[in-house]
C-alpha cells in the first residue's frame, strides 16, 4: 500500500528565542504526519532531517507520484518505523529551503527578502521550534526522537533540552560534534558559496541570480565525504566516460566519477538555497553539547533520561563509529540505558539513507520494543 | 653549514613528444644541483617534485636566505641524501609555473601565451623529458630517482620507461594511480578553477585577471587531504579564533581552521597559476601503469630493473600505506628486491615532507648502501 503523504503547515506567531541573541517571529513550519495518534498520544515519533532534507520523510504526494520521501525505505505502513502502530511526524528545520521559514523569506520586520540576514539557527533552536510544533499537535511526550547524521545530533540534544518529554532516542551514523576536518570540509563548501560573484553578500534573490557555481562545487565536495572510498572504486573505479582511450583534457570529463558528481552538483544547484547551505553547515560546526561543560560529554549527557538506540556505519568516514561510540560511553557513564549498532556496511555515510537488511532489521526489533512497552 | 642552491636552465629544441600525440618544442627545464658529480658520473640522484613544488629542492638561495628548498630536511651536506656524497638534481617539470616552460610562456608557434592551449602532460612525459635533461649533464645511469607522492609516481615511472638507467628509485607516500576518490577531489579543485569567472576558458592572462577564487578553493580542499584527521584534531580542534564564545557568523571565521585553510588557500593563490593546476592533477588522475595490462600492476612492473625502497604514513589516506602495498607485491612478484617501511607518524600524507626521525633514518640507511655498492 503506498502511503499517501501531505505537506502542512504550522503557523508560529510568538518570537522564538534563539541561542545568538537574536529571535525570529512569525515563523511556519512546514510539516507531515503519518499513521494516527492514539487517544493516550503516546505513539508519536518525530523525524529530524539532515542537511538536504525536508519533512517530506515517507510515502509519496497523490500528485507527485515520483516525489518518495527521504526515509521511505524506514518509514511507512509496515516498514521499521511502523506508520500502522506509530504516529510519525516529519518537520522542515527553521532555515531550511522547502517550506519552512528560511533566507528566501520576506522578514516581517523589513518586508525584504531575508537573505543573509536571517538568523543563524542551531541545533538546539531547531529542537525548541520542534517542540511547539508538538505542543501545538498535542503531544506532551514522544515515544521517539530519531535522525540519521545532522538528524542524530538533533535527537541527542532532544534528551538534553527536554529530557521528560522523549521517551527514545534514535541517533543514526551521528557524533556528539563536528571534527576539526568535519568543519573544513564545511569551510571549503561555504568559501565556493560565499566567493561566488553570484552570491552577492547573500542577497543575491534581489539580483535575480543564483551562485549556482559556489553551490555545485559544495555539493561536490559534500558527496565525496557522503561515499567510502570503497563504494566509489566499484562504483566508478578508474572508469573512463568515454570507453578506453584517454582524452587528454583538463577541463572536459575523463573519468566517470567526474561525470557524477557534476550530475550531482548541477541537479543540487537548481533548487537549494545558498543561505540554507552556509545556515545548516553552521548548525553542524556549533553542536557541541559537551562545549559548555569543559568537553566532558559524559557530563554534558548527564541530564538525557532517554533510552537510546545508536548505529553507526563501518565505513562511514565522516561520522565514523568512534563517534558513535564516545555518545554511547558518555551514556553509559550516566548509567543510561543504550543499544549500539555497528553496521558493516559499503556505503559509508549514505549508509544511514539506503536498504541495508541489517540496519532495518536492528531499528525495526528497537521500535517493537518501543511498541511493546506501552501497548 | 648551509647549502647555497642556484636555479639554472637548461634549453631544449628537439620536440617532445607527448602521450597525448602533441609535442612541445623549444622548451625550456629548470633544474638545480647539489654537491658534485663523481669521475664515474656513478652518484647522481635525481629528485621528482609533487603538486605544489619546484626544482628547489635543498638549500637556500644565497639572495634569499627564507627560501628554503622543499625537501631541506632530507637533502644536504650530511643529509639522508647526503650531497656530500651525491650529485642531487632537482627538476621543475614541464606545465609547472616555477621556472620551467609552463602555460604563462608563449607558444613559439604562435607568439601567444600558451594558456589553457599548453598541452596536457602525464608523468610518462614527465619523465621523458628529464632523461633529456640527464642526458644533456652527461649522465646515463643515475644512482637514484626519488620523490613523494606524485613524485614517487615519477620514480616508479623512471624504472619502467628506463629501466637500464636507474640503479635505485625512492618512492614516499606514493601510490600506483589514484582511487575514484583521489580523483573526485582533484575533479572538486578543477571545478572551481574553471568556473571561476576569472578563469577565461584558461586565458586569463590576456584580461590581466587570476582566477583566485577558485585557486584558493582548490588548495583548501587539496590542504584537507594532506592532512590527518588527528593531527587537525590535535592542531586546531574545535578552537574558536576569538576565544570562547561563538559569533553566530556564518560567512566570517569561527574556527581556527577556517583561518588556517582561508589562510593557505590565500596564500596559494597569489603565486600558483591555473592552468597548471589542471595540468598537475591531470597528470596525478592519468598515472596508472597497469593500465594497458589489464590493470594487472605485476605484470606493468615486470619491465623494472631497479631495487626499490617505498615509504609509506600510517595516517596518510590520500595514499594509504595499502597503496604503497600494492607496489611492493607486485614488486615482489617479479622477484625485485624492495625494502620497504611503514611509518607511524600522525601527520597524514604531509608526513613525507616533514622530519620525522624514523623517517629519515630509514632513507638514509638505504642512501649508505647506495653509496656502499658504488663505493
Amino acid at each position: 500500500m503506498t502511503l499517501i503523504a501531505h505537506s502542512q503547515n504550522m503557523q508560529f506567531d510568538a518570537p522564538l528565542a534563539l541561542q545568538s541573541g537574536a529571535s525570529v517571529r512569525g515563523y511556519t513550519l512546514a510539516y507531515e504526519t503519518y499513521g494516527t495518534l492514539n487517544a493516550q498520544r503516546s505513539n508519536a515519533v518525530l523525524i529530524c532531517h539532515a542537511l538536504n532534507a525536508s519533512h517530506h520523510v515517507a510515502g509519496v504526494y497523490a500528485d507527485q507520484p515520483g516525489n518518495v520521501g527521504w526515509w521511505d525505505s524506514m518509514i511507512g505502513p509496515g516498514k521499521p518505523v511502523d506508520t500502522d502502530r506509530f504516529f510519525v511526524i516529519g518537520v522542515n528545520n527553521l532555515g531550511s529551503c522547502f517550506g519552512s521559514t528560511g533566507p528566501m523569506h520576506a522578514n516581517p520586520d523589513t518586508g525584504r527578502i531575508y537573505g543573509s540576514d536571517f538568523p543563524v539557527v542551531t541545533v538546539e533552536d531547531w529542537v525548541d521550534a520542534q517542540a511547539r510544533l508538538i505542543d501545538a499537535l498535542g503531544i506532551e511526550r514522544l515515544a521517539a526522537v530519531m535522525g540519521g547524521s545532522l538528524g542524530g545530533m538533533q535527537a541527542l540534544s532532544w534528551t538534553l533540552q527536554y529530557p521528560d518529554r522523549v521517551r527514545h532516542a534514535i541517533g543514526v551514523a551521528s557524533a556528539p560534534n563536528l571534527t576539526a576536518e568535519n568543519i573544513a570540509f564545511n569551510e571549503v563548501a561555504r568559501r565556493a558559496i560565499t566567493t561566488d560573484p553570484d552570491f552577492h553578500g547573500g542577497h543575491f534573490y534581489e539580483h535575480g541570480v543564483v551562485p549556482k557555481r559556489g553551490l555545485r562545487i559544495a555539493r561536490m565536495v559534500g558527496h565525496i565525504t557522503y561515499l567510502s572510498d570503497d563504494v566509489m572504486n566499484e562504483k566508478f573505479g578508474r572508469q573512463l566516460r568515454n570507453g578506453l582511450e584517454l582524452q587528454y583534457t583538463t577541463q572536459d570529463i575523463e573519468f566517470q566519477i567526474e561525470s557524477y558528481l557534476r550530475y550531482q552538483g548541477d541537479k543540487f544547484s537548481e533548487y537549494f538555497d545558498a543561505n540554507t547551505y552556509l545556515l545548516i553547515t553552521r548548525a553542524l560546526d556549533y553542536f557541541d553539547p559537551a562545549k559548555r561543560f569543559d568537553g566532558n560529554l559524559s557530563r554534558a549527557l548527564a541530564a538525557a533520561r532517554a533510552k537510546f538506540l545508536l548505529v553507526s556505519f563501518t565505513t562511514d568516514w565522516r561520522f565514523s563509529p568512534a563517534r558513535s561510540r564516545e555518545i554511547v560511553k558518555a551514556l553509559l557513564d550516566n548509567g543510561r540505558d543504550i543499544s549500539y549498532a555497528e553496521i558493516d556496511a559499503p556505503h559509508g555515510h549514505d549508509a544511514f539513507l539506503l536498504e541495508d537488511p541489517q540496519y532495518l532489521a536492528v531499528v525495526r526489533a528497537y521500535f517493537e520494543r518501543i511498541a511493546a512497552e506501552h501497548s
